[in-house]
This record gives structure tokens, C-alpha cells and sequence, in this order.
């Protein structure tokens, strides 16, 4: 394409692509916009070595490989911020420059929002799920190795307390946590048989009782009470991995009591979505290990959105075949707020005009914002500390309805002014 | 776990970890193993910098931060070759070493194998379903950047044909090819209106005769009008993206017929999975590109395969708390097959025992091969082309029944025989 097209006057000509969502995976109300922070540092290392030009040097010709060789992305371009809330059509990212230079980075741009968007979309509901209950990101070991890096830097941006993925915390300053595994107990088994008593006991004097101690190795009434012998009542916390996560908080929590260790936290894991998290809310849970359905996105892995040209030289541009209807033309958008400051709508609008005119004392908030001019990443675009306060308060912002777990349409519509 | 496992004398025993899926995905007939050979490259890497270090040294104790400056892997490791097909408790990998250097690498173990099994197994119903047909895998945007390039190995060693991303072509050797987009037909236009004639012209002028053009930007019948007055009877393909994919196909058979262009063949993509791909197969459709279902594992994308201590020091150790029963001991497996070569069982036994005995003309193939020894990789464990072939072979000797794609039961019973 880029071979082609740059053979072609057409290809000097200024472009204008956008990254959106042409629906949210069924049944949601939200989604969240991740991984803007990692497309730009991502963008400033986009670069052709000698490698990558070997590699294509076969089918390409010189004039190309020569374009590619020197290729440093010298665009603008717009979006939504990173941790902002979208909904079906919402211009997340909107890229200005000419065709094979914005072309050149769809990949980049797609695999990072898909696959960010999609994990702290599903996290945020969990999130919301735990209400005030802190949430564990273990799932590393369920999806790629360096897509786990991500995930837990997404969950973390979508409310998600900590994560036991190390390198999270070391690239991205994510808080880390974690628990030991039942390898750890079963290591303790010599030909007498298991002994949990002395596993606890080692892992308490290595990391002191505030420790969390993994109980459903074998018999958990017995891993309790080994717990608290190991231990004593000061234990931080026990987890529990399996079964009947419900009544088994119950019975841990009344076992717990009736030992004196009134302040032992319980966690919970295992195979916990969003729907498990929320049907646990009654009961003596203290915090959340979530792993398999976090890191894969809880049914809905990539978030499917797409990156089109719109328009060409200020003329709008869109493709005409069935199913796929896309909206022309570089496109604005201001999410529309009672005085409340419930949202009721998102207004997209064409780039440069008026945009959208309240009334009622509603207000309209501008969505987009610049994030690379010239190539250039903007500064001050905030942190991801800075993303993840800022999806804590726009979640605020949706009408009530607009965080139930249950299948239901996009908490506020989308609606064209053109 | 390190940690405090290190302090006590269990570390220096000698562990057994295996791991294995506890099930297929739900109504899968088998899975495939994926990744292996991507994960012995990465043990080779597998070292603590400085970095990595100082990240940990908050929280850890000098004798451990001082074991992992030192760690490189010294164990052994057996395992199923990649490509071979795997049932529930198949032990798809066996890593003997002590507790922490076992322990240490559970992360980057399953990361590995569940992405890129779950990637394989996926890939290799859709290559099933296609029959003949080549699949062309074009997810890339779909998934984290670098999952990509683990998704595009994985396709081709499930029969993949070819695939978009250029980085697996590098990386891995695996064959790539692209077609044009939307936006390259979108950018002839100007004031007068799209130029459909002009994209098509210049992408036949860059690449040939030979090319795959797009025909389903504006009206599909005009598209392939376009296409063959740009390229002659010769065009190399066309490609629909969009509609009834069936009907289309047809319809633009008749009408590359109709301009003697007999030999031009058709490519469809557009959210193909295994199901929409096997609904095709009557029509005239030559080859597929599958994006997001494939690098998604086709609802499945985890193969949730788990790393568990079997056996210290010689004795068999396990969980016992509820609902994930395991079995203790390490186990070797093979693969029993009729005289025909149709298999109908796998048979995990222990480690060291004397294996299955067969009758009535039955064969045993055992599944373990050495991967490997004292940290080296064994040599000559074959090529990712090797991996290919090996289950093209293995499918073969499945029951008819195990290649369907509705949902099933595995397609082979696993026994233990303990």
C-alpha cells in the first residue's frame, strides 16, 4: 500500500484517520480508553533498522525502503485521554498526516488501544463490582508474556489495586502483591506425610505475620487453625482458592473470630469474574485475586476498534459497501452533562465547527485532546496515576444504570450532529 | 516463596513440576501445543539484570536477591513436542529441579504455552475447516503488539498458509502476504468524488497483474469491473471484506467469469471464524483472511494450562482440597493407536514404570521427548516447520469425530493408569 500510494501524487495529500469502536462487546455499558501512555512511548522508539529493512527488502522496492529507513512519525495527533470512558463511534484517536506516514503506524496504534481498552474495560466492571474491596491482578501466567506487562498496567489504570506482575511494577510503578501457591505447602511433604504446620511456619518467619497464608491446600478448617498456630492472631490474612468461595468466607471468617484473629483479612481466587466478585458482596471477603478472566478481557479480549481514513485534503471520506457504515470526515466530540453532572449524551460533531449548543444548564465537555504535534508527544499529559483518578471520576459521571453488570445497551448514546 | 523456601532444607530437594490443562475449552476435541519452542528460546534469556534487581530489593532478603543474580535455569525439562496434540491431564511439560529454580520460571512457562497453544488450537479448527483452502492470518491489530508475533507462529504451526505480520516473517520464518485496504481506495478521491479505477491502476502499476485488489470499498459489481479493467483477465485475486460473503462470492465468480478472467481467484475476510469459514466451503472462495478470531483463541484465549508440584524427593505430592482433584507423581504419557493408526486413548502412567502394554496390534507412542538437560537445550528438537508437519500428521490419526467443530467431548478418553 505504502509502495503504491507514494508512486501516486495522492500521497502528499494531508490525511485524517480515526480510531473508533463501531459497538461495545455485547452487553456493555462502557468502555475504557487504555493504552495511550504506551502508544506514545511506543511511537517515540517507531523506527526501520537494518533488521526489519533485510527483511522486507525482498518484495519492496528501493524508493520505499529508503522512505521506511528514514521514517519518524512527523504528524499530529488528537484523543480521548487515557482512563476517558467511549461508547460506539467515539473518535478515540485521531491521527493527521500524510496517507503512508499514518498509515505506517495502524498496526502500532490498533494493537495497543485493542488490547489495553479491552483489559480495563473488563477490570473497571470489576472494579465496580467490588465496590470499596481491593482487587489483586494475578493472571499473568494466562496470557502472553509480555501482553501480561500490559494488562496489569491496564487493570491497575481501570482501579485494580495491585498486581503480582513484577515487571508491571518496575516499568509502570504499578503496586505489587501477592500470595504463596500450593506448590509452596506441598514442597513441605516428606515420607510422614504433608506438613502445612511447618510450610506456614516458614513462610511466617521469612515474612512476618502479616504474611497471607494459603489455606485450601488440604483441609481448610485444619489450614486455618495451622494458620493461627503458625501465625498467631496478629496473621495478616488467609486466602482461599477453591470451592464455595461464599460459604467457605463464612466459615473461615466465623473460625477466624473464634481464634481471637479478628483483624485476619480473607482473599478470595479462583476463576473470579466480575458476576463472582459482585454475588460475593455480602460476605466476609476482603480482597479479590482475579487472574484468567481479568487478562482476557472477561469474555471480550480485544476491544475491535478500527482505524479509518475519513478524510482527505478536508474532503470527507468513507467506505460505502453493507454492514460497515462508517461517518466521513474528521469528527469532534463533547460528552453532554446535566448540572448534576449525570452525562445524557456524547455529540460528535465535524472538526473545526461550533460544535454542540446546550441548553438547560447542561454542559458539554470537549473530549479530545492534543496529545503529538509535529511528532512530538505534548507535555504534561499526565500519568498513569493521573489516567487511572480520572476514569474514578468520570465513571461518576453515568447515569446509574450505566454500571450494571447485566447485558444492557452503551449507558449513553451516541449521536451525530451533522 | 523463593524466599522463604530457600531458608529451610526442603529447597534443596529434588521437585517435579508438571503442567497440564485440567480440560479443553468448552466442546474442544483436542488442543494443540503451542509455544515450546519460543519458550526454550526465552529460557535461554531467562537472567535477573540489575534493573530487575533493584526493582526487588525493597522486599527482598540479600541471600535472595543474591540467588537470582546468579540464577540460570540447570534443570531438566521433558515434554510433548510442539505441535502434538494434548487431552486433559495430558502432561504437556515436566520440569525437574529444585523447589525456587523450578518455581521461578512458572510464570514464564504457562505465559508461553497457554498463549500460543490457545492460539494453535484455535487456528488449527479453522485450518480444518478450510480444507484445501489457505488462510491467510491478518489479526495483528487485534491483540498486544507482541502477542502478535507469538499469534502469527502459532497459526502457521496449526496450517496457517501465511500471515500479515511482517515481524513474524523476520523472526520467525513464517511465510507473510497482505492485500490492500479500505483507506488506499479511499485515498483517490477528490472534489470529483472517489476514483476506485485509480487506486487500482496504481496498485497494479506497483505490484503486478498478480495483486489481491479490494473490490468491496463502494458498490462490490463496479469494484470487480474496476479491478479487471485496471488489471486484465490476469488480476492475481480479489478481495471481499464485507456482506453475505456466500452470495458475494458467487455473484463475483459469475462475474470474473463473465470477463474471462477464470483464473483470477477470490479471497474473503471479515470476521471469519471456524464455523463462518466451514459455511463457505461449497462456495467459490479460494482463500481466507481470519483476523480476530484467530489471535483470540476463538473465544478461547487461554489454553488455562497450570504448573503444579507432582513429586519431592521421589514422593507424590498433590491438592486435595475441592474441585481440582490432581494426581501426584510424575507421569509419563502415550498415545495408544489402532493398527489403522487411529488413536483411542492416551495413558498416563508413572514416571520410570514399565508403560502400557498393548494388545490385539495396538501401538504405543510415548509423548515426552527430552527438551532439556542440566539448563542446555537438547539438540535437534526441530524446526517451527518441523512442528507443522508433526500435527498435520497428528490430526490424521484422530477418530472422524475428533475433527468436528460443533462441540463434543475430547476426541480421546484419558486414562491413568496408576
Amino acid at each position: 500500500m505504502i509502495s503504491a500510494a507514494r508512486t501516486h501524487p495522492a500521497a502528499a495529500r494531508s490525511c485524517v484517520f480515526e480510531v473508533f469502536a463501531r459497538r461495545l462487546p455485547d452487553g456493555r455499558r462502557y468502555g475504557v480508553v487504555g493504552g495511550t501512555g504506551r502508544l506514545l512511548d511506543a511511537l517515540a522508539d517507531f523506527r526501520f533498522g537494518d533488521g526489519e529493512l533485510a527483511a522486507v527488502s525482498g518484495f519492496l522496492d528501493d524508493e520505499t525502503l529508503a522512505w521506511l529507513a528514514d521514517y519518524r512519525f512527523t504528524g499530529d495527533i488528537d484523543g480521548y485521554r487515557e482512563g476517558e470512558l467511549y461508547f460506539p463511534g467515539s473518535p478515540v484517536l485521531t491521527v493527521r498526516a500524510p496517507f503512508a506516514d499514518a498509515v505506517v503506524l495502524e498496526t502500532l496504534i490498533l494493537s495497543i488501544l485493542n488490547h489495553d481498552s479491552a483489559i480495563a474495560s473488563a477490570a473497571a466492571r470489576m472494579v465496580s463490582a467490588a465496590g470499596s474491596r481491593p482487587i489483586i491482578e494475578m493472571g499473568s501466567r494466562r496470557t502472553h508474556e509480555r501482553a501480561a506487562v500490559a494488562c496489569a498496567r491496564a487493570a491497575y489504570l481501570a482501579g485494580v489495586t495491585a498486581t503480582s506482575n513484577l515487571e508491571a511494577a518496575r516499568s509502570y510503578g504499578v503496586p505489587s502483591a501477592g500470595t504463596a501457591a500450593h506448590a509452596f505447602t506441598l514442597l513441605f511433604t516428606d515420607s510422614n506425610g504433608p506438613d502445612e504446620l511447618a510450610a506456614f511456619r516458614a513462610q511466617v518467619e521469612r515474612l512476618g505475620t502479616g504474611t497471607t497464608l494459603l489455606v485450601d491446600t488440604y483441609d481448610i478448617t485444619r489450614g486455618v487453625a495451622h494458620a493461627i498456630e503458625a501465625a498467631g492472631p496478629e496473621l495478616g490474612a488467609v486466602r482461599i482458592d477453591s470451592g464455595d468461595l461464599g460459604i467457605l468466607a463464612r466459615q473461615v471468617r466465623e473460625q477466624l473470630d473464634a481464634l481471637g484473629a479478628r483483624t485476619t483479612k480473607i482473599v478470595v481466587s479462583g476463576d473470579l469474574d466480575e458476576y463472582a466478585i459482585a454475588s460475593l458482596r455480602a460476605e466476609p471477603v476482603d480482597l479479590y485475586g482475579v487472574g484468567t478472566t481479568l487478562v482476557t478481557g472477561s469474555g471480550a479480549p480485544t476491544a475491535g476498534m478500527v482505524y479509518k481514513l475519513v478524510e482527505i485534503d478536508g474532503i470527507p471520506v468513507a467506505k460505502r459497501s453493507s454492514h460497515k457504515e462508517s461517518h466521513g470526515g474528521a469528527k469532534a466530540a463533547a460528552r453532554i452533562a446535566r448540572p448534576t453532572g449525570t452525562v445524557t449524551e456524547e455529540v460528535l460533531y465535524p472538526a473545526g465547527s461550533g460544535g454542540p449548543v446546550t441548553a438547560d444548564g447542561h454542559s458539554a465537555t470537549l473530549l479530545q485532546t492534543p496529545l503529538v504535534r509535529g511528532g512530538e508527544v505534548v507535555a504534561g499529559l499526565g500519568s498513569l496515576h493521573d489516567a487511572r483518578d480520572h476514569l474514578r471520576r468520570a465513571l461518576v459521571t453515568l447515569p446509574w444504570e450505566g454500571l450494571g453488570l447485566s447485558h444492557g445497551e452503551p449507558a449513553i448514546p451516541t449521536r451525530y450532529a451533522f
